[in-house]
This record gives structure tokens, C-alpha cells and sequence, in this order.
């Protein structure tokens, strides 16, 4: 079965070192992020994670959920003790408002438990996972009596949430959508359609289950501008939040699928079902796009999540593994033979993962701290700012985490040889889990497409100048620094190669569309490496200063120093073939007829 | 359920346009190989494939094989009436001698015939796949006796063949096992020791399983020069081949595996088994390499299978799939949306998987040409060049061809959106099946050191020189030929970056084997790009001149030029990054110690 320690150490250098989360201590929550009380908090998620929740992982996914006749569904073994102590430690309402039961530390703290909790057992996480999200959507677009009503149901953990937008015909395109709402005298719609891939849209963990529906008002303009947005939960419930009779919201079955099998993904049958508009009507788009925000993140971190755990196997199996000798002789001659790790190739294999996870884990944090600005700051120009960053971020952070966070688990399960490809080692599963990352919360494509269409235009490109401008000074104040040159240098180049790109798109996607569209995927990649990039140059200058303040840090700090020369050697050099690729345009994909495919 | 075709017109273009297969005439089998009894035979493989076993490959998958108490295996339903189907077509035995109740026709058609099988259901293909490279391994160094016996049982299907490689402890490195063999009065030997991943192990389609077992003799040197190669039938025989008691090997149990669920991988304990030896004592190593050089090109096939069905079945979705508009206005104003082939992107992905299924079959079929030469010429120059070339690109077509093979699943499950994640759509399946060509017969990393440590430098490297002077001379010939600019001008490119790295591994290998290792993986990759580079530039050509002989040809011809230049534009500018990954060396990967990790 596979391991599994929760990056503890790590993290805490970034948040410490990296980000110096002392910076954004006038914003609420952050009062107490010492040092000490972080190590705290994070050593407590890390044993939750590691000692209750990462055992339930291959189980749950052998077992998976059940559906019974009734439509009630019954999550793995294990499961439903392991959420109690998940809600009732405060984990699920860490970053929640006090005012509504939660604990009121930053959301920085809530994504990095939300990495733990995604190593140890993808599934499970996201029973929780979604109900974040939908707080946050409660919380900027319900009504007052919504919001005292369900915030602190959802931060307790005692009610979770749910996300229903697709349909059978429509994925990407909600302006398809077919489930309708009818107005009731008394305020209330009643609910009819099929919802599909609902994740954790039935189970039996919480008391109560609130899905937040997007459908068609009866009689509301066709299209994307006349969807509504509405809560409807599995029981109703009276205005103290008692229990009462079931809604008519069912689970028609649940899907077969790939992987993630300890959460129950649903077919969801909304008959007639009460449901009560959030926000106003006809703009539920732009609610469901508070809480699909939240949720690409999520996403994105999924990817960093099993590249870390799929990671630690491998490494754990490349040290441990005798196999043949080292290509410079043996390296434990009494031994029947070396162990993998002295080979090169698996070197450069383990590297490739951990370049990619250290990177990934400070670009989450990095974007996680933004959101508390956004979230809590009070000056406007700062909260700009963290927003226009964080909506420029948020696809390159879904888009290029879960490609290659995805890649990794693939990269993991080869250093196992044919023993990968046996289910009870567990790397098998991490590849099959990891795989849904890079489709759900937008296929990776809809991600390009996002970053080139609309977030590297939006308000005149100002987010984009503002990256842009922001890593260049970064890279010139350190460029006279020789022990920072590896990690300038290459950044340089690739920064150049950045910005040629994005000059190429503006100069050739206006005057025809399909050229933006063409160069999008290797666009968001180009984005991301570089974005990956500026972390480890940001990494290696804080591990630098680490390793001169204290002997004891050297050998922590020699291994980061090296993976970020991995990375900037063996990594960053994709962005001239991605540029190249840019470059060439979409005359080649455009002149064959449908039928020539 | 997903739907396959076999690729038959491309494939005679190929044989015919490409190849130009009559030009093999003089050689054993190649006689009666003109088009049309060339689309004949095709033809009625393909319905076979089509009609009879694809439709078993996700019944296969959910049904698994079943290991009974008493050791027997069961396919699941339909794979033994497709077996008996596949035997008595002839199809098992199609490129083995006459003499050996074979149908003595070009080896060549029987890699055809697999491409389309595996495509059609890898499990199922599996079964028949491994008699290939035993009945190779037995006629070559097999005695007379064991010849007459051995071969016509497998040619004719009614037995089939096995490979015992792999022991728990030891896959990659040969030399560790502990399989022995105790040599008795009557010239035979009792086999004792436990396999592990046996494919096709144990199954309820053919009378009896011939086991090629590798194991050490008593009193054998340590290390893979004390490995002996046995045959180990299931049931013992007469001289006229009845089949008479269960031999002492039996299969332990079935593995719990990611994919290619219909095929029984077993565990085989032998326990006192009766074998007789192939070959020499002591020299089993290498005649177990003749059984698996053919298995990994075998396995190279099932990269390009995979990824054919894959790409049909994206290309079909990708037609029907109506969701949002194209970048330029709606194309099909009457619909409620346009279908995503549209999309730049979405053509994106599918011409980087078709631009790859193109030149990975004919890179495949160029060797199998050789293959043949190298059988069946009796004209020792024209033998050594075949057996050279065959030598160099099998790393090339088992490493190179199963990856991308694996990653162009994955891209074809990604244009299904969510509905690539549910089993029922099928595109989930050929991800899991694909996953296991990279592994086995040797882990792709293990290809990339065979070229790099061993085919590269082998007789002066000849086989190099050869590769590189026939397809610069390719270049060269066509550099004048204004339509063949867009194919010709990329290849220099990529070409001038395999020299160079050629040339720095010549210069960094030798004085630093970690040098080499370091490389390894992107020059395989690198290699595998020229090499299909080099495929497409002599398709291009084939196909301008077909486009000028017959007007009906156009549309095909245009997609295949437009599929060339695809891969020209987008996927050659990776060996610039290939060259730079290996021009960093090995430092930075050598320098931490294995605990850093």
C-alpha cells in the first residue's frame, strides 16, 4: 500500500521564507500565522491526513459507493468516521467567517490542507472539496436569510454541497441547458431536469446535502443570459435548519467510471423539486462562476496533489528497489545489486516530479494569499490587484497543474516497472484518480481557451502587463547575484519567449480568432512554465539566504537549490518548442474538411 | 461502445505508394504480394477484426478471466470462438513456413494483422501475440526434434506460447534469478521457481500452452551468463504431440491489474516441471532475446493501435458533439450548437494523434520489411543493412511508439470531456490498456539505454551511419522539389539536432557513462521524432505523386500532406528541447544523494 507524509516542512518554508506571510498579517485571520502556530495547525491536518484518511484510500477505491434501491448511496468503509473527525476538528470551516462557526484563519491554510487531504485520499476529499465553494457563492450572492440559514450548516460540515451544471448534451455550453424552474406563490421554484457527473451528489457523511442548481426559469431568454442559479437541498428543513421531508431530488444511479470510485459521482433527478433562487434571476452564471473559481483551484491542486504522493512512492521504491548496477560501477558492492536511484534516468525521472511539486505547491500559495487579499483586504488598489492575478492564474494553475501533475502519476508508476501496473501497489489508482483533474471544472482546453480569450485582454491586459512586469524586476534585481545566475539566466530566455508569444497572439488572434484558438493550449503551458519558473527563482533565492542563516537547513536547501536547476535545465527549455508551435499558426489545423478526420 | 475500422487503404498506400512492396519480390512469401491479393488478404483480417473481436474488448474488460481452485483460467465469454476463428483463418500461422503447415507470407502481414487485432481488442490480441516470438525463438535455436514438434502446433494455433521472464524480485536485471533447473537421466529437466506477469499464462483457448522458461541449471555461474533457456509445455506429450499429463506448473493466481483485463497475467509456480532445453546451456539469454526482439516490436504495434482507435473514436465524437460555436461565427447556424471539430484546438488534438498514427505504421511496416530481408534474403550485404536498421529502431519503436501510443489515448479520452471518464464510452479503457506497452518487454527507459549504451555504438556504429546517410541523402534528393519544401526544410532541422546530440554523446558517453544515461530518454525521443519525420517526408512524397496519378485520390492525399505538415510545424520543433535536456549532462541530476530524494 502505498505512503504517504503530508509536506509539512515545506510548506512552512514557503509560507515562511518564500511568501513571508508576516506581510499580510493586517489582514483578518492572519493575526496569529506565527511560525509556531502554523507548524501547529498544519502538523495537526497533516496526522488527520496521513493516520485517518490515506488508510481509506486504495480500500475505498476497491469498494467504492453503493447505490441502493431507495437511491440512498453508502460511501466506502471507513469513510463516514473519517468526515466526522474531518468536520468536528474544524477542517471543513477553517477559513469560514467566525461569525458563521468557522475558524477564521486565512484560505491559504484551508488550500494546503485541501493538498493533504487530496494525497491521502483523492475521493474522499471531495465530499468537503465542493463545499467550500459553495459557501463562498452563498456567501457573495445569497440573501441574508440564505446565508444565516446554510453558511453555518456548511462550515460546521454537518450539511455539504454540491455543484449541478452539466446535462447529458451539454458540458461547456450551459446555454444548452434544459432543466427549468417554475415560480410558486410562495417564493419558491419547483425544479425538473437530469444532472450528471455530480460529484458527492449523494451520501451518507452529512445530515443534509445543498445542491446548487443551474436552470432555466420558465420563459427565460435562450441561452447562457437566461440561467438562474438555485439551492435545493436533498431534505427540506424548516428556518432552524430542522429536517424534515425528503425533496424531490434523487439519485438516479451512479456512473461507472475511471477512477475516484470512493466518491459517488451521480446522475441526479430533479422532479419537481423546491428550490430557492440565489441572487437575482437570469445572472445564476455569474454566481455558479464564484464557486467553479473556487473549484478550478481545487482542481488545479488535485494535480499538485497526486504528483506529491505518487511522487514519494516512487522515490521510496527508487531507494529501495535492487536492480541491476550503476553505469560508473557498483555502488553496494556486498548488496545482490545497486538500487534504481543510482541510475541517471530515474534520477532525472524523480526530479522531473519533484521540480514540478515544489514549483506548483508556491504558485497555489502564492495565488492563495492573493485570494485573502482579495477576499479581506480593505485597500482596493491591493485587492485589484490579487484579483486580477488570481483570474489570470486561476487557468494556467487548473490547466498546467493538472496536465502535469496528471503526467507525474504516470511518471510515478513506471519507476514501479510491471509492479506499477498491479493494483495493489497503488500507483495505478493515483494515475486513474489524477486522470478526471484535467476534465472536470472545464476540460484543460476550455482553460486555454479562458486564458487567451478572455483573461490576457481583460481591462486592457493589465493583469498580464502586471505578471509580466513583476517577474522582470524580479529577475533583474537578483541578476548580478552569481549564485542566483542558473536560475536568472534560463528565466530570462523563457520570459523573452513568454512575451513574443503573447505579442505574436495579439498581433494575429483579432484579425482571425482561430490563430488565438490554434495557439492557446501551448500558450497556457508557455504561461505555466514560465509561472513555474519565477517560483523556483523566488525558491532558490529564499533557500540561498536559508542556508546561510543556519547549518541545519544545508541539505533541505541543497536538494531545492538542485531541483530548480533541474528544473530551469531540463524544463524551461519547452518554451521554444511551445513558442515555435505558437508561431505556426492555425492555417494547417483549419484546411481539412470534418470529413477528412 | 467505441467503434474500430481498420485502416486498410492506408496501409495498402503504404505497402504499395510508400514502400513499394513489389520491389521485395525475389524474397521467400513475397511472390503473390501484389495489390490486390494484398487487399484481399487485409480485407478479410480486417472484418475478422472488426466484426468478430472488437466487439469482445469491453465485455472482455468488465468480464476479466477467472481463476478457478484448481488453476484453470476461463476467458471471458466469446474470446474462445474468436480464437478458434482467428487459428483457422489461418491468421496465427500467416508469415510461418509451409513446412511448418504455415501460410509462408511476408512477416510483414502478420504485424499488419496485429496492429488491426490490437486495435480491435489488445487482451484477446495478447493470446496469439506471443506465439510469434516463440515460434521465431524455437525455430532458431530450437533442435530439429523439438522444430518438428513446437512449431506446428503454434503455427496452426492449436497450441499457444509463453514468456517466462520475470521473477518477483527481478525484472529488469536477469542475472538475479533464482528459477533452477535439475538436469535428469533422460536429457530433461525439472523446473522449479515462481514467474510473475506471465501473460497468457494459463486460459482456456488453445490444447496446450508451451512455456519458454528461463532458469538456471545446478552449478550454473552467477549472473545472466548461467541462464538457460527451457521449453515447459502445460500438458506433457507424446512424439506425435497427444497431449498426456498436467505437467508441475501451474498458475498461482491472476494479477489485479489496471488494464487488459481479458488477458490472464499470471503468477506460475513450476514446481518440479519437466522442460527440455532450447539452445545451449548457459546461452539462454540470448535466445530468449530472439522471442523478444520480436515481442517489442510487437509491443511498439500496440502504441500505434491503441492510438488508431483512440483517434477514430475522438474523430467520430468530435464530428457529432454539438456544443458551443466556432471562433468565427456559427458553421452551423441551423443546429443548436456546432460540432467541436470547429475548434482550432480540438483539430489541434486530433491531427497531433493522427499525425503520429500515420508515420508510427509506416515506421513500423519499413521494419518489418526489414525484418523480413533479414530472414528471408540470401543476400548477405542486404541481410546485414536490414538486420542493422532492425536492431537501432526497435528501442526507437518500442519506446518511442508506446509512449506517445499512451499519451495519444489520453487525448483522445480528453475530447469526450466527462463522458471519456465513464466505462461505457470505452475511451477510458484504452488508456488503461495502452498504460502497460510502456512497461513491458522491457520499461521504455530500459529501450532508451539499449540504444544509447548498446545499438549506437555496436560495429563502429554502422547502424547510425547508415540511418543518418540514407535519410540526409532522402533530403538531399528532394531539396529541389518546391512541394516537398514544407516536409524537407523542418527534417534538416531536426536531423542537424540528432547529429549533434549523436555527436556530443561520442564526445560526454564514453569518458562519463552517466553522461549517457543522463540522455538516454530524450535521444530515444529525439530519434523517434526524426525517424517519424523521415516516414512522413517519404509519405509526402508518396502522396504528391498519387494526388498527380488519379483525381479520386485528392481528398485522402490533401489530409495526408496536411497531416505531414502538422507534424512538421508542431511536433519536430521538440527536438530543439530534446537537444538542450541532453546537452545538460548529468550533474545536476547525479549531485544529491539518494536520502534527498
Amino acid at each position: 500500500m502505498p505512503s504517504y507524509k503530508a509536506p509539512v516542512d515545506d510548506v512552512l518554508f514557503l509560507l515562511n521564507d518564500v511568501f513571508h506571510i508576516e506581510r499580510y498579517g493586517n489582514l483578518p485571520g492572519f493575526a496569529d500565522t506565527n511560525p509556531e502556530t502554523l507548524e501547529a495547525i498544519l502538523g495537526e491536518g497533516a496526522k488527520l491526513c496521513e493516520q485517518v484518511i490515506a488508510p481509506l484510500n486504495r480500500t475505498g477505491d476497491i469498494e467504492g459507493c453503493k447505490r441502493h434501491p431507495d437511491g440512498t448511496v453508502t460511501t466506502p468503509k471507513g469513510f463516514k468516521d473519517a468526515y466526522k473527525q474531518l468536520s468536528e476538528g474544524g477542517w471543513v470551516g477553517l477559513a469560514c467567517d467566525l461569525d458563521y462557526g468557522g475558524q477564521g484563519l486565512p484560505q491559504t491554510l484551508t488550500w494546503i490542507m485541501n493538498e493533504f487531504l487530496t494525497s491521502s485520499n483523492m475521493a474522499f476529499s471531495m465530499y468537503s472539496g465542493l463545499s467550500q465553494g459553495a459557501y463562498l457563492a452563498l456567501r457573495i450572492h445569497g440573501s441574508d436569510e440564505q446565508k444565516k440559514m446554510y453558511l453555518p450548516k456548511i462550515a460546521s460540515g454537518i450539511w455539504s454541497a454540491t455543484m449541478n451544471l452539466t446535462e447529458p448534451h451539454c458540458g461547456t455550453d450551459l446555454g444548452l441547458l434544459r432543466t427549468k424552474a417554475v415560480p410558486q406563490a410562495d417564493g419558491s421554484y419547483k425544479i425538473s431536469g437530469t444532472k450528471i457527473f455530480i460529484s458527492g451528489g449523494e451520501h451518507d457523511l452529512t445530515e443534509n446535502i445543498i445542491h446548487l442548481v443551474i436552470a432555466r426559469i420558465e420563459g427565460a431568454p435562450a441561452g447562457t443570459k437566461g440561467i438562474s442559479l438555485f439551492v435545493v437541498p436533498k431534505f427540506l428543513h424548516d428556518e432552524n435548519g430542522r429536517i424534515g421531508a425528503r425533496n424531490g431530488v434523487t439519485c438516479g444511479s451512479i456512473e461507472e467510471k475511471m477512477g475516484i470510485h470512493g466518491n459517488s459521482t451521480c446522475v441526479m433527478n430533479y422532479d419537481n423539486a423546491t428550490g430557492w433562487l440565489v441572487g437575482e434571476p437570469h445572472r445564476g452564471l455569474a454566481a455558479m462562476f464564484t464557486m467553479m473559481n473556487e473549484a478550478r483551484i481545487g482542481v488545479g491542486i488535485q494535480g499538485v496533489a497526486l504528483s506529491e504522493v505518487a511522487y514519494q512512492n516512487a522515490a521510496n521504491y527508487a531507494r529501495e528497489r535492487l536492480q541491476g548496477r550503476s553505469l560508473t560501477g557498483p555502488k553496494f558492492p556486498d548488496k545482490p545489486a545497486d538500487p534504481i536511484i543510482v541510475h541517471p534516468d530515474v534520477r532525472r525521472v524523480l526530479l522531473s516530479m519533484r521540480a514540478f511539486n515544489e514549483a506548483a505547491r508556491a504558485l497555489v500559495i502564492w495565488i492563495a494569499l492573493q485570494a485573502d487579499t482579495y477576499h479581506r483586504s480593505g485597500d482596493a488598489q491591493a485587492k485589484q490587484t490579487a484579483d486580477d492575478l488570481m483570474g489570470l492564474l486561476t487557468p494556467i494553475i487548473k490547466g498546467v497543474l493538472t496536465d502535469i501533475g496528471f503526467a507525474n502519476t504516470v511518471l510515478a508508476q513506471q519507476m514501479f516497472g510491471g509492479h506499477g501496473y498491479i493494483a495493489e501497489h497503488g500507483m495505478e489508482q493515483f494515475v486513474r484518480d489524477a486522470r478526471i483533474s484535467m476534465i472536470y471544472e472545464g476540460a484543460n482546453g476550455i482553460q486555454a481557451l479562458d486564458l487567451v480569450g478572455r483573461k490576457l485582454g481583460r481591462d486592457g491586459g493589465r493583469a498580464m502587463m502586471n505578471f509580466l512586469s513583476e517577474t522582470t524586476a524580479f529577475m533583474k534585481a537578483n541578476a548580478a547575484d552569481e549564485a542566483m545566475a542558473p536560475y536568472i539566466q534560463p528565466m530570462e530566455t523563457a520570459l523573452a519567449h513568454l512575451q513574443k508569444a503573447t505579442v505574436w497572439l495579439m498581433q494575429n488572434g483579432p484579425k482571425q480568432p482561430d490563430n488565438a484558438g490554434a495557439a492557446s493550449y501551448d500558450y497556457m503551458h508557455l504561461f505555466g512554465l514560465v509561472a513555474l519558473g519565477y517560483m523556483w527563482a523566488q525558491i532558490a533565492k529564499a533557500a540561498l539566504a536559508a542556508k546561510s542563516k543556519s547549518n541545519g537547513a544545508a541539505a533541505r536547501m541543497d536538494a531545492k537549490l538542485a531541483a530548480g536547476k533541474f528544473f530551469m535545465e531540463r524544463m524551461l527549455p519547452e518554451t521554444v518548442a511551445h513558442l515555435a508551435r505558437i508561431e505556426s499558426g492555425s492555417r494547417t489545423l483549419m484546411e481539412l474538411p470534418a470529413e477528412a478526420f
